[in-house]
């Protein structure tokens, strides 16, 4: 089986490398050139265009950067649609619009094509070693018959439902981290002001009924001064954004993303720190 | 060695059965006589008022409602400041101000008098069960002193500074889980809109990197409808109101600690759902 994939960003290039790994014949395209390199030269065949990625392949699988960025792989005039045929399979792994995804599979099966959104999380650590959550919307049927290209590169892979579900629990998981990020900030702060040891309070609050993955991971490289991202900030703001258009869409509102947003509108768009990691938040505070 | 013990609640009960279980002598005083039954029926002696109970007693401990409450119960005219004696120990356990028991730890200094302040965290079962996390400010050779106590009531104990240092400690915790409880609440109102499958929902998002014990633990509640507390929403309502209240004087900006005490006070105040558990918070969504 051939598999297409496009954007060589450090989450396709450690995914890239599983696949290959599993014995999947992979060719791969990218907006810049130069950044396929590494996948190159793991053993990826370089196409010129997603529209002739989707003419060579029978799974095309697109790792990009922002929904613009999917709406233009897909729909531009080399884009994927102009190039796929009846049969293909169409993954998208950006974390993207849900209504995007949707639209995708709506126009994919117009055309007898089948499509998945597939975003997933676990960060570059999870992409290069096979071990990412895959969260999958779109047809059962579809999920199925390319499961074993997912198990290639994830370890817990759930379907969630028809297209755009996947976006969809991508962006509820991002949601709880908005709560885990500014508590977690907002805990450190108190504690410097309140002139805690932090070491201590973060190792005491952990092991209770506030404990969490964010408090556990991050406020240890806080307390370190470091700030190089496991996640950056400019990518979770995205997501953001993404999920309060959805929320606003669903008509509903979620006053407690709605203020994380800002924040970290304040520290990427304001103080440009986008390319810190999310835990960079503590710098709105000072 | 006698025990002084002021406030028969369900988190006092807990702790008086445990330091009964150790062999202390304990003696109570609670606001209303009738809640003391339980206690005595454990074998404590009830005392007439905080003033006696700091008289009789080597140690006395308070884990009673509000600062006003604790403030009544110090220096009230039959308070405990009026009867406490040169060598004896005050141990405020109730989450207060910690301005509060930085001025009981004064006034007390005053008079050869040692106090601390205790909160602790874990619950009516932590109580219950002895397996508390206690928070310890004050100074240090009081509390290595009364170790013995605390290990009696609690598994994690720990010593974070000067008076106040406790509470303060307190008051972080509760911060980080004002970020747990909104983010998931928040999680929970968009999967419901965007119709995903809560139970899986939850499931996985709890696995990977934004897991937190609120979500592994509440979740499943709010999806049953089970809005019994675990924690009263009432009371988390102030603690939230006394860490913003610190965050204020120490010249501090918690934006998103503020938004989380303002949707409780919508829940607390408007909606009179007070006795609920802080799970309850998804109602103010609908």
């Amino acid at each position: 089986m051939k598999i297409g994939f496009i954007g060589t960003g450090v989450m396709g290039n450690g995914m890239i490398a599983n696949l290959i790994k599993a014995g999947y014949q992979v060719s791969v395209f990218n907006r810049t050139k130069a950044h396929a390199e590494y996948a190159m030269g793991l053993g990826a065949n370089w196409i010129d265009t997603p529209k002739q990625v989707a003419q060579e392949n029978d799974v095309i699988i697109t790792m990009v950067g922002t929904p613009q960025n999917v709406a233009d792989i897909y729909f531009g005039d080399n884009g994927i649609m102009n190039g796929a045929s009846e049969g293909k399979v169409l993954i998208d792994s950006t974390t993207s619009k849900p209504s995007l995804d949707k639209k995708i599979y709506e126009v994919a099966k117009d055309n007898g094509i089948s499509a998945l959104d597939a975003p997933v999380s676990g960060g570059d650590v999870g992409a290069k070693n096979g071990t990412l959550t895959i969260m999958v919307g779109g047809n059962r049927e579809t999920f199925e018959n390319v499961m074993p290209i997912f198990k290639s590169m994830g370890q817990q892979i759930n379907f969630f439902g028809p297209a755009g579900s996947g976006q969809h629990t991508k962006m509820a998981n991002q949601i709880m981290i908005a709560g885990t990020m500014t508590g977690m900030t907002e805990m450190l702060e108190y504690g410097k002001a309140a002139g805690l040891d932090l070491d201590k309070l973060v190792n005491i609050v952990e092991n209770g009924s506030a404990g969490n993955w964010s408090l556990k991971n991050y406020a240890p490289r806080v307390l370190k001064d470091d700030f190089k991202p496991g996640f950056a900030a400019k990518h979770f703001l995205k997501d953001l954004r993404i999920a309060l258009e959805c929320a606003q869409e669903m008509n509903i509102q979620l006053p407690s993303t709605k203020l994380a947003k800002k924040l970290y509108e304040k520290m990427v768009d304001q103080m440009h720190l986008g390319n810190d990691g999310t835990q960079g938040l503590i710098k709105v505070y000072k």
